[in-house]
């Protein structure tokens, strides 16, 4: 029986309120969510292809979707018509709910919090076809500029504390529609791996009085044996400690705690690192499934100068998969060094 | 191409020794290890399937694995032949190696460790049509008591601070073999989660002078809707923070930090507990595959008073997956406690 099929039985076609759990050991937040499972995602097919072709992130289709919240569109045509290059709206079974003040309740040991928040979908090209590493990189800036935007603006709703900007290609990652695009979730918690991540930069800063990002660029560029791809702005590696194989992270060089703080000139280079790292794992990897997201500092917390926003790219390989999962315990099979090799041959 | 082809070209066939490195923003260890890669793990089959149906698990075959390090025999039946209820063999593509010195390294920022420990199969029967729900209760307590075993024996080597006991049943869980089996590794560093969990633990203690898992234990039975299944000696729960569908948590009621020191008596009804949740899982979810871990303290911290050793249960329902693996961040469609009611429906 699928996920979804137990959700109408279990709700009953009701609609429950999304709300957000903290686990009482852990300190882990975790999104409770009975609309998000109800999206039409069936075994082991793309919705597009369960319907016979049909895709609601294709131009043209517009109305398949909730009211765009933005689009660049360069021929003035109407809001929520054809015409547009990039478009983003908000999520049809969204985890979080954007109406709704934001309250806190224990219950026992247990702490919840209503799940305020955003769910949105950037959808990167009105073109079926197309594949973020096949974009232009002109194209690729834009999706950059569209993150941007909606950070800026969603920004200015206090109830929230973080975004994560991420996007999941292929089914294998997630992904329950065929059709490029990613997605963006504006939280009223700071996930946990973000805190860890800040709390581990901000430890080796008071140690050292130097940012651990700057210094692993400076390290890797000094043995060169995990660089994948450079250009003046921004470098692209396979992590010393990858957990997966062919996992790679891209920084820019220049320091800086928040992504949406980036320049015109940083995000074109930065599209076009982009551009050649999914190219590269598209042809050495044989247009693998993968995760991608943005690792970029809290709105309210002062990391200026020990925290680096940079990029994750972790490739799905279906040949591996496993324990890692309820584990947290990595074992990789691709040492780094090989695997920015096997990536950066032509 | 599959991890094992581009393993072959990578390494060319020569061995290359497995390693711990630490990230070192997070501070998280991972086993870099090519060996691992080269199972025998095809593109969506498993081995067994390929082979045309010859089994190294299987009755008869003990030939085909490494010799084993224990074995239940009730027939007196001779050391790696047929007659055996349980075996256990070293891990014929180990994650790590049992042979060498522990030796740390450092370079520049980062840490290495050598890739020293053990790894295990816990060959839970000779039959290769049995899965541990089927199994008799009291094949199952000896599962328990082949863990407890090889725990108490490893203990005694002094390179090794931890090990995680688990099972990854079915293909989409990360088996390669069909055969009913679970693993062991023996590290020489305690996992980042299970620091966190017994730092957390810890906190709460530091703060009520009580067990954070004795009181959720305590809580749990009050409120009665996450219950999945209870005996004298253990407590089966849908956890509250649940991070995917029909995760499932079985505690032992009396506080102990340590799972090699259970007793006869509870193993048994341990074995009784599992079985009846592995059940329940098999008929509501259609016999899904699944992780399985034993979370216990590591060998050498002073966990007595505050950590609550316990056994997690995750199904990996296919249709579900994607972003969490990158990111850390959870969104759980079912509401553990309609997942509870779920499984406990006849």
């Amino acid at each position: 029986m699928l996920i979804r099929e137990i959700l109408d039985v279990i709700t009953e076609g009701k609609f429950i309120m999304p709300e957000l759990r903290k686990d009482p050991v852990l300190g882990r937040w975790v999104i409770i969510s009975t609309e998000r499972g109800k999206r039409p995602l069936s075994n082991g097919k793309f919705d597009m292809e369960r319907k016979g072709g049909f895709c609601p992130f294709c131009g043209g289709n517009e109305s398949h979707t909730p009211s765009e919240v933005l689009a660049y569109r360069s021929d003035g045509s109407a809001k929520d018509t054809q015409g547009w290059t990039l478009r983003v709206v908000p999520n049809k079974y969204p985890a979080l709910q954007i109406e709704g003040a934001l309250s806190r309740e224990g219950e026992g040991i247990y702490d919840r919090m209503s799940g305020v928040g955003a769910h949105e979908v950037i959808l990167e090209s009105p073109d079926h076809d197309m594949t973020l590493a096949k974009m232009a990189e002109k194209d690729i800036e834009n999706v950059f500029w569209a993150y941007r935007d909606r950070v800026l603006d969603l920004k200015k709703d206090k109830r929230f504390k973080y975004i994560l900007i991420f996007k999941n290609e292929g089914e294998a990652a997630g992904a329950s529609l065929e059709h490029t695009h990613s997605q963006l979730i504006a939280l009223p918690i700071v996930p946990k791996r973000t805190s860890e991540m800040i709390a581990g930069a901000k430890a080796y800063f008071n140690y050292k009085e130097r940012c651990v990002y700057c210094d692993i660029i400076q390290q890797e560029k000094d043995e060169g044996t995990r660089i994948i791809e450079e250009n003046n702005h921004f470098i692209a590696l396979a992590p010393f400690a990858s957990r997966f194989p062919f996992e790679s992270i891209i920084l820019p060089k220049q320091h800086s705690a928040f992504f949406e703080e980036g320049q015109k000139q940083q995000f074109e280079q930065l599209a076009r690192v982009l551009k050649s790292v999914l190219s590269k794992m598209d042809r050495a990897l044989e247009i693998p499934p993968y995760n991608m997201m943005i690792h970029t500092s809290p709105f309210y917390e002062n990391t200026a100068e020990h925290f680096h926003w940079h990029i994750e790219i972790i490739p799905k390989l279906t040949s591996l998969a496993g324990f890692e999962w309820g584990t947290g315990f990595y074992i990789n099979p691709v040492p780094p060094e090989e695997a920015a090799q096997f990536l950066r041959q032509p």
